[in-house]
């Protein structure tokens, strides 16, 4: 019936965030509970004065995990922790969560059983309940589908679009690891797959392998701001690279920036391991993706404050929208930034 | 790597139902605000006094629909008026919803823009608004969850654990006619692809077809129960057919059942196209599912008032635990019960 339509566009012309575009310009809300809708981590809903924060996310079997080498129990943490994720990058506290799953017969009760210590452990982990959700078969293959629900004071919330000039852009953590902890996973199933008497080599890479397996969300960050009494202006998380989120950032909120290289922060062993891989750890850190770290700006006044928090780094700031998008190289070049995030509609 | 472990339980010998008892026997709430979690039509959270009530569901191409018949406008209608069922079932006012994709190459952004339109009409229809959601690729197929956010005061929630003694059994609309259709448009596509030169011959069958392809959730009969001061003591959707979801009231509220083969609502297009097919009417009834009724219990001295309701029958009474579920055959035979629920895990 499809291929009838008269005129086709190409989604992998698109690109993941044309389509939200083409299907958001459609949307007019209706309740005045309704407080923020598509273009967020998550969503915002008021009830009696205090905010409803939801977040969706789904997860299939060979586009984003390959259980070749993600165990059960990684996936389940993994599933919750990407969810939680986007409710903390609202400044919000995650609460509950509901979970669907759809497997086919390959799966046994043991299995589900095995993926689902993983989410309740990523549950005891930050204090979720898991409260509801639905199962279902398929043909081939594992789909998991996670809502995550937060709450927040209004006064709380932090958008995407609140970015100023002259703030400051922090990001948590490190960034790549995850990325070149794939790289690493992909390269020994490739080993594997052509001589399977050799195991794989992965010692010694703990810290990266866990970065993609076993990703953590960033709550503790959100108590610390609000311990020291700073809100951020503008606040999202880092799935698809830094690049792709202070694209967003800046786009919603109508500013430009300036990063530097240099002040990137990135594990020494993504580092090291980005060069065995013949990849430049500064463009594994801009488009790798998968890291779950959060991205922030802040007011030049709070400078002060959040400069002693361990684990943030400051990496550059927010400039007039004229200004563009810039990205000072480690030898002093500036050059722009160019959002090469996951596309999730790859050309074949 | 689940293939090593040492036991295996298949879970077409669990069960649906069975499965989420195994998942939910190891779930402890820990908010108070959780106020009830797996094991009804949708989970409830307190915000500040005010309930939220949430459901989701997940859609999975050639398990739950089959595109060769369904229209894209229709699955989009029908993906979100099947989730808003779950939250009238609870009483609830549904709100918002939130809504991922997954999909393949195969589909074009005029398809997607289809699926959405169904989705708004169901929207506007309904009063809702779409808030989030989630956009992936997947290798073949499509794939369309659902989470459906609603609101009610918490004295107006109705659970399936409150059917008493002597309460009455109603049933909204009519039961059997979305099985029928399945079955009219399965036969068609047979034919079909048997012989591609003829035509589906689906004509004088609208009723029954749009119950299968355009399904809608009961918004009115909640509307007129609260106008006339009758509260349910307890109430499901029918999804998976009368029976299953007679079987889920009982178990949960600790009662058995009486129902009369003739007080159970057939419609004459589905009634006679039932004897087409040679399928027993009531055993389509029982178990066809996908009706999307509303199956709920009344306390006896609310009769007068329900009585006179406009498309909703009276098909029984609750019973004690100990006389079990029955069947009242039209020739005043008595039966026992079956919950023949769609498996969403059929064995192969």
């Amino acid at each position: 019936m499809i291929e009838n339509k008269p005129s086709r566009t190409e989604l992998s012309d698109l690109g993941e965030f044309g389509l939200i575009n083409a299907i958001a310009k459609n949307i007019k809300l209706k309740h005045s509970s309704s407080i923020r809708g598509i273009g967020d981590d998550a969503a915002v809903v008021n009830n009696a004065g205090r905010l409803t924060i939801i977040s969706t996310d789904m997860l299939l079997e060979n586009i984003h995990f390959d259980l070749s080498y993600i165990p059960l129990k990684h996936l389940g943490y993994k599933a919750v922790t990407v969810n939680l994720s986007d409710i903390y990058a609202m400044n919000a506290i995650p609460k509950q969560i509901l979970v669907s799953l759809a497997f086919s017969n390959r799966f046994s009760l043991e299995a589900i059983e095995e993926l689902y210590e993983g989410i309740s452990l990523a549950c005891d982990v930050y204090g979720i309940d898991l409260i509801g959700g639905d199962t279902s078969s398929t043909v081939h293959g594992l789909i998991i589908s996670v809502t995550a629900i937060g709450e927040a004071e209004k006064e709380d919330l932090v958008y995407r679009d609140g970015a100023k000039e002259t703030d400051l852009i922090c990001v948590t953590g490190d960034l790549g690891a995850a990325f070149i902890g794939l790289q690493l996973l992909e390269r020994e199933k490739r080993i594997f797959l052509d001589n399977p008497s050799i195991q794989p080599d992965l010692g010694g890479n703990d810290y990266i392998l866990e970065r993609q397996l076993k990703p953590e969300a960033q709550q503790e960050i959100i108590r610390i701001l609000k311990q020291i009494g700073v809100k951020p202006t503008s606040m999202i998380d880092i799935s698809d690279g830094l690049s792709s989120e202070l694209f967003h950032i800046c786009q919603q909120s109508n500013v430009g920036c300036t990063i530097y290289e240099d002040k990137i922060p990135i594990d020494p062993q993504t580092y090291a391991l980005a060069q065995e891989f013949n990849l430049d750890p500064t463009v594994c850190a801009l488009s790798g993706g998968e890291d779950y770290e959060l991205l922030f700006t802040i007011a030049i006044s709070d400078y002060e404050k959040v400069r002693t928090v361990m684990d943030v780094s400051l990496i550059g700031h927010v400039n007039h929208v004229s200004e563009g998008k810039n990205l000072i190289s480690s030898s002093g070049s500036s050059v722009e930034l160019k959002a090469q995030g996951w596309n999730a509609f790859p050309k074949e």
